[in-house]
């Protein structure tokens, strides 16, 4: 039986998460039904990372196992006129059988994304956290250093009731940058003192794993870094505390996105 | 009795337009449920450029006369805390009696924001009409440069039953030009081949005014041009013809921007 990945891109804005929920509007559960609608079959479709209400995907991993016959190569443009705007196939590509969306993949990379101005920027307020005091971003970049590597990161992460397993992850990559706005912004920002080009601040992080609010909860710690509330010591301090209580707040979920799901390049490491 | 001059900006999307109209969410109607919230008092609000349904603005002019005895600079505040996320107030400033948001302006800025791209921009997609073919826009700046000075723009108004007046116009500037995209979408087009970071095209056109979805079909006009459906000697064409069916489509609301409007220098030239 053929098994596909699918590469996903969305708009979280108006899906409560990936996971299929009765009643709801979820990725899942839109994909699914226009899967079925495409193949007649009901599938079971596989997901890298199953991202919270809010979160956007710019490369969501998706895969699913099928009987259908249509081939790998007409299911992105079949897919397309049965989905809504706010989800996206990118590609879809025939895979060994042994991959597995949730289980292969090697490591993967979330942005989160933060206004950082006192204006607003009304029009990307859905796809980021809007932070007024100027921040530290040298300061910032300083304390994300110290999370780098393989550390227990528990506090870093959500209290969950069935968490039995490590918390342990390496952070491979994580860069703090700030980044211009969207073309549909200029000649706004111009008009006022308060504001500038580069107004977001974007936290790139990749890593083996991630613990249920793990990007959040260190964009929120981060932040504090940036407005001068905690120190680059702190945050080592934070880290070897293991006590959620002790580290930054859980940002919002509308300025993450996942960015890219990596896999092994040879079959055999699948 | 005070005047007032309101510099806003609004998200077009969940608007039906500028102009107050029994139950439906308009600009108009917002703001001055806002403002009566605030000093207690029905306002009469005039403004500079009546947007249609789904058109932004960035730099709106608003402006009321009132018997409120709150400071001018205070109102700015004042009305962010009772005014939703889609319409920002981003200065309130006192100005002459004679000083009228609709008749005083000596010339409107608007930007038309396309997305030339096979690759989908979700993210932008309620703030740019969206092109699939590669535009040529050093032929569409060609076609814009016929466009310029001082012409009778019939071709380029919608028809409309009471347009009395007369259809010459001035246009000052119309620049086309290719433009970046929103930080968000940063990693995303790199993995593809048919994206690029100039993926926007902007069409900005400032003029003494316009008449009624004149940038639209200008914008619509000169994307056939992009296409290579029309030459810019056609667009000189279209001009001497003065009849609207001559010219291009209107172009979708979404991706049209009020930018600035401006006002003479001298208070004794309003």
């Amino acid at each position: 039986m053929p098994n596909l990945r699918l590469l996903l891109a969305y708009d979280g804005t108006d899906f409560t998460g990936w996971q299929i929920q009765e009643g709801r509007r979820t990725v899942q559960g839109v994909l699914e039904a226009a899967i079925e609608d495409l193949t007649g079959m009901t599938p079971r479709v596989l997901v890298a990372g199953r991202t919270d209400s809010g979160v956007h995907a710019l490369g969501q991993v998706a895969s699913l196992e099928t009987r259908s016959t249509i081939p790998a190569e007409k299911w992105r443009s079949a897919l397309r006129v049965r989905l809504p705007e706010d989800l996206i196939v990118r590609e879809v590509t025939e895979v060994p059988p042994r991959f597995h969306a949730t289980y292969s993949p090697i490591s993967k990379r979330y942005r989160y994304l933060i206004h950082n101005s006192l204006v607003e920027d009304m029009f990307l307020r859905r796809y980021s956290w809007k932070v007024r005091p100027p921040l530290d971003v040298e300061a910032m970049q300083a304390a994300a250093n110290r999370l780098l590597g393989t550390h227990d990161f528990r506090s870093f992460e959500s209290n969950w009731p069935n968490n039995k397993t490590t918390s342990v992850r390496t952070i491979h990559d994580l860069q703090v940058f700030r980044t211009g706005h969207g073309p549909m912004m200029q000649g706004f920002s111009c008009h006022t003192e308060e504001s500038g080009p580069q107004d977001f601040i974007a936290i790139e992080i990749e890593a083996d794993g991630f613990l249920y609010n793990m990007v959040r909860i260190v964009a929120g710690t981060l932040v504090d870094v940036g407005k001068g509330a905690r120190t680059p010591d702190d945050v080592e301090r934070i880290l070897l505390a293991q006590d959620r209580q002790v580290a930054g707040d859980t940002s919002p979920a509308h300025g993450l996105f996942l960015v890219q799901v990596y896999y092994p390049e040879n079959d055999d490491e699948l």
